[in-house]
């Protein structure tokens, strides 16, 4: 078996952490295999959701500490190797934003610090009841600078910090209030009813869904007018596309529209 | 009856979208109703808070699909026109957020896609229960982009990609929690709810009041430093208004303010 | 008694407003006097937490309007006094965020207009049940113009606008909910329950704490790519700490590590 597992099953891609015994830790050889499989995706017009999921207790504990501390035996104290390390590190989170396809995470048991941060840049996510989420590199002296990155953009500053410096996990009930997770389903029904999230956006116009998701990052970090002013552009392409003339025109005449795509 | 009303009660201003055989949709005309008032009620000094209500049974369905699709059999396939619609439609909302007045949306039934993003733009929102909220372009491969600028500023990330992307709605509970709306009276006190909100504002010092709700805006865009002299201007210039010395002297001395405003 | 009284326990130094007559106004006094503490704070090492409590029946009660009323016999109607009084506010708020150390508030009674801001501006904020928190300036006629600066980055928007247009308070049910807050407790339990977790966080590694408090702040005004950038540097620097080198390596022996810190 591979670490990174993939099954697709319609237009529904699913990527699995395997490598249990190190709990899904984002190694060197993890984080290279979610990028080659991004980079494949990002092309793949075939695939319209993308759902990351973990086997094991836990759905992923972050860095590999074991390897990172190995790093240090370099002639720089592994400071090369470190940058390195996070460049690609951030690379992977922000091809998930970058992805044609929104990404809906999955996690269960554990997703800590990198792995929290895994969850936090997906554009969703269904949890399993009994999930515990944690930012706590703070305890071993290890600030998780990067995962806060993701983390601050999901839930309010104050709730961030204190999970940040406390290093305390937060259940799937607060994961849920803060807006860390869509929604939270008993393990035994995880993957059925994430796969029942991923069947309804597969089932929207993909061409549609695609302009959506990357005008939503574009748009979220630009001010009001320029805002407007980008998305209206986006909502004219939109308007211009053969299947979305016929989806209106379906809607408008009470039937099932006939959509070119898939 | 013009499809836009506008009733005055002391210093509130009702607009009451009224083509309820449309679901009060945003057409060309009711975009155009709605900003020859916002631009009348710009510079009138007697008006010091804003209502937009609707009569039938929803509070706006959107945009107007059929006048759109007539857009299409323009020699470009309607492009000139949507984009002169998504900018006069993104220049209606922007003109709430501008108006000095407060602007309250008091949603019923049904808040869908640019009718949602209408309850966004809003300062504020007091919602029947039983309110639906939706942006579910995206079952007609329509993206909601142009609504999801506003919407993405009220609620938190995942929960606004989820509406976007799924087309599912959600209840005034769940409105309420994400930050959509303010609060959710039965239908049969929903006028009475949003005037009762808009007496107390419109009781307030009207010239503090559209300082204060300019500002908002401005420094919610800034940097923290930025933000801080920006708004350290507007005290200085709201602590000098003779109003505001006024103010201050009664509470002092323990007496209701006499104002000279309105 | 001083009017700021500080006592230091172990890593963690304690701040208390002591002028229950005057609510603990941020008068020039007050402000000059949190100044100096977080001037000398800043650099001392051996403090790695803060905490803001007041005394007596509010935790702050804003600005000191009898003070501010006899600024407005200067020539200048108070102008200069009032800009030169915005700007060592905002430059006391401020200093909260640039502080290496985290910050947390321990609020009880009441917080109102700049106590309110006081409060927002804090890393985090242990409160008593039954504190009610408000910006309600508007009230007399002055808008919470700085105060929202610390408010709409703590809360949702239509949420904070309430607030500042109806100066109606919020208890800490509500405000647990908005995010103005971490926890809440009995006031009984009040500073107890800040000083643990207080101690908490001042267990932690400082050096990690420092950095990491730093970057959370620069990174959340930035757009993601640069935001990654920064916090992957971030990332390194702390990874080359001696400390945390020996943190990750107590962690992956299962003992505890034996920091020189402190």
């Amino acid at each position: 078996m591979a670490i990174l597992e993939r099954s697709d099953r319609g237009a529904v891609a699913r990527l699995t952490l395997n490598h249990p015994e190190k709990l899904n830790a984002l190694s060197d050889a993890m984080l290279a295999a979610l990028q080659a499989e991004f980079d494949s995706l990002a092309t793949d017009e075939s695939i319209r959701v993308v759902i990351i999921a973990g086997t094991g207790k836990a759905f992923c504990a972050g860095h590999d500490l074991k390897e990172m501390t190995q790093g240090r035996q370099a002639e720089d104290g592994g400071r090369a190797y470190f940058a390195d390390l996070f460049a690609r590190c951030a690379k992977v989170m922000t091809a998930i934003r970058t992805l044609p396809q929104p990404v809906i995470a999955q996690p269960h048991g554990i997703a800590t610090a990198a792995g929290c941060q895994l969850v936090a840049s997906c554009d969703m996510a269904v949890a399993a009841e009994g999930t515990r989420f944690g930012v706590n590199g703070v305890n071993i002296g290890l600030f998780c600078s990067t995962p806060m990155v993701a983390l601050s953009r999901n839930i309010p500053r104050k709730q961030a910090f204190e999970m940040l410096t406390t290093g305390d996990f937060i259940d799937t009930t607060r994961a849920l209030e803060l807006g860390l997770i869509n929604r939270t389903v008993p393990h035994e029904q995880l993957e059925a009813e994430t796969d029942a999230l991923a069947d309804k956006v597969a089932a929207k116009l993909g061409a549609a869904v695609r302009i959506g998701k990357r005008a939503f990052y574009d748009q979220i970090e630009m001010p009001l007018d320029q805002a407007y002013a980008y998305t209206g552009e986006v909502m004219v392409e939109n308007m211009l596309y053969r299947d979305t003339a016929e989806g209106i025109a379906a809607f408008l005449e009470k039937r099932a529209p006939e959509w070119d795509q898939g």
